[in-house]
C-alpha cells in the first residue's frame, strides 16, 4: 500500500519536475532517494559490518574512520575528538554556508550496544534484510538483486542499524540528496557522531568541555532514539539519565544441598527477590524513601504536550503481547518518572540443569532512570542508604571470609558514573523553527514529546553550552533496540533523509 | 592425626590377632580394610567413571549392569527390576544366611544429580583424588602410585561419589571383609539399588509393588545421605519429602528498551522477585496460606533427639561463611518444618552482557521440601490457590497471545509429582538394635536424627511394607551433594565399611 503510494508521488514529482523551481524539497529529497535505495542501504550495511560495540575497540575505531571518510569524501574539514589507545571518542565534522546567520550541530551516535549474538537469528553484524518484523514467517530478502523501489516494509537487522547507524546514514543521505539537486544549505552544518555512547559516554563532557569553539553552535539537533509508536515523525526536547549497578547477593561459600540446609542456611536467590521486592512495587513504583525527592514538575505546557499524544496503549499492549502495563498512566506520563528495571538476574541453574542445591549467589543487574532534577549521586546515596537501613552490608569488593561471617545480610553494589537528565524549553524559536521543518519534511505536523524515556547524554551539552537541545529521532519504535534483532524499517529511512534534508536546508529562525 | 589413630589401632589388631576369636568385629574389618584400601578406592573409582545419570540412560544402564556383575560375583542372586528403554528402575541381589531368622534390605541409589561440567574442577566422570576439600591450595594426589595406608582426609571427586556410590562400595568391601574373615552374617542379606532416585524414583513405587515376596523383609536400611556435621556416624529415621516447579514468569513477546518502555511494561524479573517475595518471607518461613496446615507434630521422643544432638551451627557458619542463619531455630528444628528452595533464577542477561532491555521472561526453579502428614497434591493446591488469589493466571504451557493479552501476570507452572516424607518410630526392637549394631562398629553411641532434611523416597517402601524403615549414611556432610565437585572424604568409607559390616553380621532383635 505504501509501496503503491510512492510510486504515485514520484510520478507526481516528475510530472511537477518540469518546472523545477516550483519543486518542494520534499519532493525533490523523495526523488532523489528513490533513484538511490540500493546505495543509501549498502552504505548503512557497510557502516553495520563494522563491529563497533565496547568490547571491540578496533571495530569502534575502524566505524570512526569510515566516517571520517565518509565526511572527507563529501567535502567537511573533519577531526577526531579525544584519542585514547586508539579509539576516538567522538567523530567531528564541519562545513561552512556561505552567508548562513546559524550553526546547527547534528549528533549521532555509531557504537551500538552489547550482543548475546546466541539469541539472534542472524549474526548481528552482518545485517540481513527481511520482508517485515522478525516472525517464523519473515523471509530474508536478496536486496542487492531486488529493483528498486524496495518495499518500505522491508528491514534491514543488525546491532546498531538504528541505534544509531540509520541517522548517520540519513544525515549523508540527505545531504547529498541536496548537492545533487544543487539544494543550498540554509545552516553552518557541523556533525558530531560519538563512539562511546552505548558505554557511558565516557569521554563526551570533556570532549565537549575541551572543543568549546570548534562546536560553538545555535542549536544542537540529537540524532538518537525512535519516532512515535504511531509511525509519525516527532521531536523531543529531552530524555531521561540513566545509571546501572550491578547486585550480587552472597549465600554461602558452596553450593550445599537444599535438602540437608534449606530453611537454614539464607537463599542468595530469595534474598535477591526480597531486595528487589523492597526496592521496587508491582507496579514499577520506586519505593526507596528519598529517591524522588528532587523530581521537578511537568510545566503546563509540557502537559498540554503531553495531552496531544496521539493514543497508543492498545496497540502496544497487543504488540507486545502485554495483558497491563505497569501503574494506571499512559505511557507518556510513565516514562516521565523514574524508573527502576531489572535488566536480568541470575543464580544456581534452572531446567534440566537446575539441582537441588543452595547456589552460592544471585547476581541482579539494574538501572535507574532519572529525570530532573535528580543526580546520580543523590540517588546512589538514596539506593545506599535504603539497603543499609534493611540491614544489608554493602561492599564493593568479593567480601572475604571475616566479611561473610559479621555480616548478616551481603550486598556488593557496582555503579556505573551514570548521567542525570535533561529537558528542554519547547517555546523557544529554535525549537519551534525545528518543529516547522520536521512538520514540513513530513508533510504534516509531527509528534511533539517532552522527554523521552530512553536516555542521551544530553546533560553533557547543556553543561557546556547555552543553545537548544533538541532532539530528532528517525527509526522506527519497534527496532529492537538494545535487544536481539535489531532492524531498521526502510519506510523510516526514507523518512528520515527528508528530516534531515529539511533540518539542513530549511532551518530557519 | 587419625592416620596416627588408625595404624595404633592396627597394630593393637595385630597384636590381639594372636587369639583370632577374641579380635572383634570392628577390629577385624578395619584389618580388611587397611590391606584392601587401593582394591576399594579403585572398585568406587571404576563406578563413578559410569555416567549414571538421567540425561545419559546409556550410563545409566552400564552402571546397573556393573553393580549385577560385582554381586553375582559374590554370590548373590540377581533381578533388575522394571526394565523400560533397557534400562532397570533398580538392581535387586538376595543372599540367603542358613539359619538366620530376619532379614535386612539394603537398599542405595545409583545415579546421581544432574551435572554442570564448566562448575567442576575436573571431570564428573572422571574421579580425581585430592589431600583434602576443594580450595586452591588442594592438590590432587595420584592415589595408585602411593602407598597404603592412605590418608583418611584425602577426597575422591565425582558425581554420585558420595550421593550414593559409596554407599554401594562400602556395602561390598564390607561383604567381602565378611567373607574374608570368615564372619557369618546374622540376618539374610537383600539389596535394592535404584537408578532413578535423583530423578524423581519414578519407577521405585510400582518395583515394589510388583516385587513384594522376592522383597519381604524384617528392616529396610537406606543407605543414602550424609553423617553428622561433626563426622560422627549417624542413624536417622525419616526424610522430607520433595516436590519441584519450574515457574516462568512472562514480560513482553520481545526484549524491549527500557528506556522507553521502563515503568510502563512489566518487567518479568521484577515480576518473579515479587512472586518469590510473596510466597516466602526473608526467614525462609512459607507465607502460603494452608501450606503447613497438615504438619504432624514433633513427638517428645522426637524432640528429646533433637535436644541430644551435638551443637553445629556455629562451626557450620564459618564452614559456609555465612553471617546468619534463617529464622531464628537451630539445624535440626529447621529441616523439621517444610522448605521452599530457590534452586535458580534466570532473566535477562547480567555483566557485561547486559543490555537496557526488559526481558521477555523469567525463569524460577525451585523445590519444596515436606514433611510428614504433608502430600503432594495438597502443597500444589495451595500454591496454585496462593497464586491465583494474588492475580496469577496459572497456564501450563507457553501461553498464545490471546491468553496473554487477557491475563495480567501469567506464571508457567511445571510441577514434578514430588513424593512425601516420612518420620519412622524410633522405639521399636528393630530401630534398638540398628543403633546398638551402628554404635559398636563406631566404637560409641552414634548419632540420632528423627529425620533428615534431604529426601529419600521412604514413602514408597511404607506404602508396600509394614517392616520399619531406617537410615543408615555415611558420607561426609561436606560433599558437596547436587553441587559442582561433589566428593568423598575417605575416613568415611573406612567408617561406613564398618558400620555395613556390623549391620550384615551384628544385627539381632
Amino acid at each position: 500500500m505504501q509501496c503503491i503510494i510512492r510510486i504515485t508521488a514520484l510520478i507526481l514529482t516528475a510530472f511537477v519536475s518540469l518546472s523545477a523551481h516550483a519543486v518542494d524539497l520534499r519532493s525533490k529529497v523523495q526523488q532523489y532517494t528513490l533513484a538511490h535505495e540500493a546505495a543509501i542501504v549498502g552504505e548503512l550495511t557497510a557502516l553495520t559490518r563494522l563491529k563497533s560495540v565496547a568490547a571491540d575497540p578496533a571495530g569502534i575505531a575502524a566505524t570512526a574512520h569510515a566516517l571520517e571518510a565518509a565526511l572527507k569524501q563529501r567535502g567537511f574539514e573533519v577531526s577526531e575528538l579525544i584519542t585514547g589507545m586508539g579509539t576516538p571518542a567522538a567523530v567531528f565534522g564541519s562545513l561552512k554556508t556561505p552567508g548562513a546567520k546559524r550553526t546547527a550541530v547534528f549528533y549521532a551516535h555509531y557504537d551500538g550496544q552489547p550482543v548475546t549474538p546466541s539469541q539472534w537469528s542472524s549474526d548481528p553484524f552482518d545485517p540481513v534484510m527481511r520482508e517485515h518484523a522478525l516472525t517464523d514467517a519473515a523471509r530474508d530478502v536478496d536486496w542487492k538483486k531486488a529493483t528498486p523501489p524496495f518495499d518500505p516494509e522491508w528491514r534491514l537487522f543488525g546491532r546498531a542499524v538504528s541505534d544509531d547507524k540509520a541517522s548517520i546514514a540519513a544525515f549523508l543521505a540527505a545531504y547529498d540528496a541536496l548537492k545533487a539537486t544543487h539544494t543550498r544549505p540554509s545552516v553552518n552544518i557541523k556533525v558530531l557522531w560519538e563512539g562511546e555512547e552505548e558505554a557511558g559516554s565516557t569521554h563526551l563532557a570533556k570532549a565537549l568541555h575541551d572543543n568549546q569553539s570548534l562546536l560553538a553552535a545555535d542549536l544542537f539537533l540529537i540524532g538518537d532514539g525512535p519516532v512515535h509508536q504511531t509511525r509519525r515523525p516527532m521531536v523531543y526536547f529531552g530524555a531521561r539519565g540513566v545509571m546501572s549497578l550491578e547486585a550480587t547477593v552472597y549465600g554461602p561459600l558452596r553450593a550445599l544441598h537444599d535438602g540437608h540446609y534449606g530453611n537454614w542456611v539464607p537463599n542468595p536467590a530469595a534474598m535477591a527477590a526480597t531486595l528487589i521486592a523492597q526496592m521496587r512495587d508491582d507496579n514499577g513504583k520506586i519505593t526507596i524513601p528519598g529517591f524522588s525527592d528532587s523530581v521537578r514538575a511537568i510545566t503546563p505546557a509540557e502537559q498540554a504536550a503531553l495531552n496531544d499524544l496521539p493514543p497508543v496503549g492498545d496497540a502496544l499492549k497487543r504488540e507486545f503481547g502485554i495483558g497491563r502495563s505497569e501503574g494506571s498512566e499512559e505511557l507518556p506520563a510513565s516514562i516521565m518518572r523514574p524508573a527502576l528495571n531489572i535488566r536480568g538476574i541470575r543464580s544456581g541453574q534452572v531446567g534440566d540443569s537446575a539441582a537441588n542445591a543452595i547456589p552460592v549467589n544471585a547476581v541482579i543487574s539494574l538501572d535507574f532512570r532519572l529525570v530532573p532534577d535528580q543526580t546520580p549521586a543523590a540517588v546512589r546515596a538514596s539506593v545506599e542508604h535504603f539497603l543499609s537501613a534493611h540491614g544489608w552490608s554493602i561492599v564493593s569488593e568479593e567480601p572475604d571470609l571475616a566479611t561473610r561471617l559479621k555480616a548478616p545480610r551481603i550486598v556488593r553494589l557496582v555503579w556505573d558514573a551514570g548521567y542525570p537528565a535533561l529537558r528542554s524549553d519547547m517555546s523557544t524559536p529554535a525549537a519551534k523553527a525545528v518543529i516547522a521543518a520536521a512538520s514540513k519534511a513530513a508533510g504534516a505536523k509531527v509528534v511533539v514529546l517532552p522527554m523521552a524515556g530512553g536516555s542521551v547524554p544530553l546533560y553533557m551539552f547543556a553543561d557546556v553550552f547555552a543553545a537548544p537541545i533538541i532532539c530528532l529521532p528517525i527509526v522506527n519504535h519497534d527496532n529492537n533496540q538494545h535487544a536481539a534483532n535489531e532492524n531498521l524499517r526502510l519506510q523510516n529511512l526514507w523518512d528520515g533523509i527528508n528530516t534531515y534534508a529539511a533540518l539542513m536546508a530549511e532551518l530557519n529562525w
